[in-house]
């Protein structure tokens, strides 16, 4: 072929700017890698009278089927995010015989499924490294580098916006609230934040990268979904006296005598683990295999740069195979059909901070109602005085978390204990390396 | 195609042995990945009668022909190491046709060219996935996912070996022969250690990252070396002070005013650098791109099951092809020509210890020979005395290569100097983010 690659583009805000700004600034070197130039022929835009000086030389519409009948179009790229009408739109390009590259991790994790079988009905490729991590390459990786492994467990730092509050929390000491508004300031966290803080962004990561890991379908509301609104500058110092650091982690484990687990939730982590060291609004991507061991893919998980590192590299896989005439995408990769481990039977170390009655023998009532449930206690530690309370810090050994939820229940129906201030699972290496 | 993908592989050591087990272990998953079984044949080794329990079911043996003239095998697997005869093998497996993976970075390095000339005149995949990084995807990461990026630079601690002997000289206190000592003792550096402790090992993977990053053929000859062998406690102790670790890395910068820059040496990385905290015998790979900022790659370096995930990946990117009957291989990267920057145009910070007469006026002596050669000074502390001579720790800021040896030699030439004890160059963050 000696035509370039050609692309409509839906949406024109920042990752859209990106695509543009970075298809421009390397066009000489991804031509070199297609065989042939790449361009944006098209891009649907919500007011094509808007002024946008950097899409001078583009065609803009404000009408799909414009882009969806244009039979020069090779690619779509979605970047308008949210379900409705992208996930419409993808699905009619596909049927178009278009290949589709998106960055859009709610259709993704909410209808991947369609997605990939109207790749295979209509022999296109639909790809979207994007989704997950921003710039870092993890799609790829999974799909291709580690395809050698059994992956047993992924364990990701996938939400800039709270790991950056949570960095904040931890080298500032500032509280929930300060750290939140610092980041709302500086761009990092939107005026409503309860997406990223409530855990729902990660879990829509996490369901996506246990799908690729595990080959098995994995959607939205099989992730169990805690957020980071009840961390205290108390766990957070409390975790550093213990030797670890608090993180929003996405984490799903294949085990094959229990099944898939998939989760987003808050972790005491310990301070050597490589995940450890990632602050601020990077994130990372640590996997076990049973041949690789431990990898981790580290880098910026948003910004319309990095995004756009990740959108042109499924452009520039597809374009090379339009402009070499050949096809050879991998499709849908969940072949298996994995059944879940139900949140009650997995299984952690915790940490729990109390408010007790200040009197004696308290330690000794809360230990014997943790050893009722089946709970085993590492250590108790009685820290501080909160009013007339004491505040207690327990950590246990492993425990199931069914049998958890019944200790803290009975232990809030005792008197002596005024609330249950937090529960936050413990990140401790086993002795078999899980 | 409904036939099984067939190997030949070269080579029964170690990785060999890895790649049998992984290929059966995990059998199930990689036939439905490709569509198709992948089974290896035959195997060449040296001696046909010695007993493998683990290759029992493979056909064994001497000769390379066997393996050449059968053409039932699609894809000859070179594990044998070393230039030659792996380098023969390889050019003639392609001129019959075959595809080649290799984890040979000595091949790579020094006639890369020759391979992928080949690749290209007969029409078969060249894959080196292993050659770098062990198990860590870096090669398709950086020739796929990183494709929309000009990369700029490259950091990378390659060479388990010296990070293994430099951790415990970081953790422990040891002297660097105690340390290799361990290192031996562990299975972790070799007999001979000098291709890794004099920074070999690493330059040839510096070599092949460069190549690949920069679009351009950077040789072994290209790199400037130097290894850890003079790296002293002392040395360790004052980066530890400063706010630094020393690590052994590889690094490759491309910027359009100075060319190409390939080194490997000590450096003294800030604390808070990504690669500072990848310790003991994990490897490394931290790139800067102009689309996606920062990344980070960081896996096992060496060993049978990890150096067999990323052989594994090559082999299974070229079976799915031959199943596919498809040919998309991307073949040699370096369509470019860059020239190269002279090491004694690069630019750095250095750290020096010195020991010097202990005599009023010898640090500003000192001060006025580094004022000579346009060395402009951080710091220049007085650490301690070392019999009736003092120890002094100099810190410059930015000077160029060439100006820094002449200051040395003139240092060096002054009767209060007894010794430069080492010269080590500093990590430090420019302004505009260098």
């Amino acid at each position: 072929m000696d035509r370039p690659v050609t692309i409509g583009m839906l949406g024109s805000g920042t990752v859209g700017t990106g695509v543009v700004h970075v298809l421009k600034e390397n066009a000489y070197e991804i031509s070199q890698k297609v065989g042939v130039p790449v361009q944006i022929k098209t891009v649907l835009v919500r007011d094509t009278h808007k002024v946008r000086p950097y899409m001078k030389d583009l065609h803009l519409t404000d009408d799909f089927e414009e882009i969806l009948g244009d039979d020069a179009i090779d690619i779509v790229v979605e970047l308008m995010g949210g379900l409705h009408p992208a996930r419409e739109y993808m699905l009619a390009a596909m049927k178009a015989g278009k290949h589709v590259v998106t960055a859009n991790k709610d259709v993704v994790a909410q209808f991947g499924k369609d997605m990939f079988e109207a790749a295979e009905e209509y022999h296109t490729g639909f790809r979207f490294e994007a989704s997950v991590g921003g710039g870092i390459p993890i799609v790829t990786p999974i799909k291709e580098c580690l395809t050698a492994n059994r992956l047993t467990e992924i364990m990701g730092i996938v939400n800039g916006t709270t790991n950056y509050v949570l960095t904040k929390m931890t080298r500032m000491g500032s509280d929930y609230a300060s750290a939140l508004k610092e980041a709302q300031e500086k761009g990092y966290a939107e005026a409503d934040p309860s997406a990223d803080v409530e855990g729902l962004d990660a879990a829509r990561k996490a369901a996506i990268l246990a799908s690729l890991a595990f080959n098995t379908r994995v959607g939205l509301s099989d992730v169990s979904v805690e957020g980071i609104t009840k961390i205290t500058p108390e766990d957070i110092d409390y975790a550093r006296k213990l030797g670890y650091v608090v993180k929003l982690l996405a984490i799903a484990k294949d085990s094959l005598s229990q099944g898939i687990d998939v989760r987003v939730h808050p972790v005491f982590l310990r301070e050597s683990h490589p995940l450890a060291a990632v602050n601020d609004v990077f994130n990372a991507i640590f996997v076990k295999g049973n041949a690789i061991g431990e990898a981790m893919f580290y880098g910026q998980g948003a910004g319309a740069l990095p995004t756009a590192s990740a959108v042109i590299a499924d452009i520039v896989a597809l374009a090379r195979q339009i402009a070499k005439g050949v096809g050879d995408e991998i499709g849908c990769t969940c072949f298996a059909h994995k059944s879940f481990c139900r949140l009650d039977d997995t299984i952690s170390d915790y940490y729990l901070r109390l408010l007790v009655a200040d009197e004696p023998g308290v330690l000794g009532t809360i230990a014997t109602v943790f050893g009722t449930y089946g709970v085993s206690l590492k250590s108790v530690i009685q820290t501080r005085y909160v009013g007339d309370k004491a505040e207690i810090v327990v950590i246990t050994h492993r425990v199931q978390h069914r049998k958890m939820r019944e200790a803290e229940q009975a232990l809030t129906d005792l008197s002596v204990v005024e609330r249950i201030s937090n529960v936050i699972r413990v990140d401790t290496p086993r002795e078999d390396g899980t």
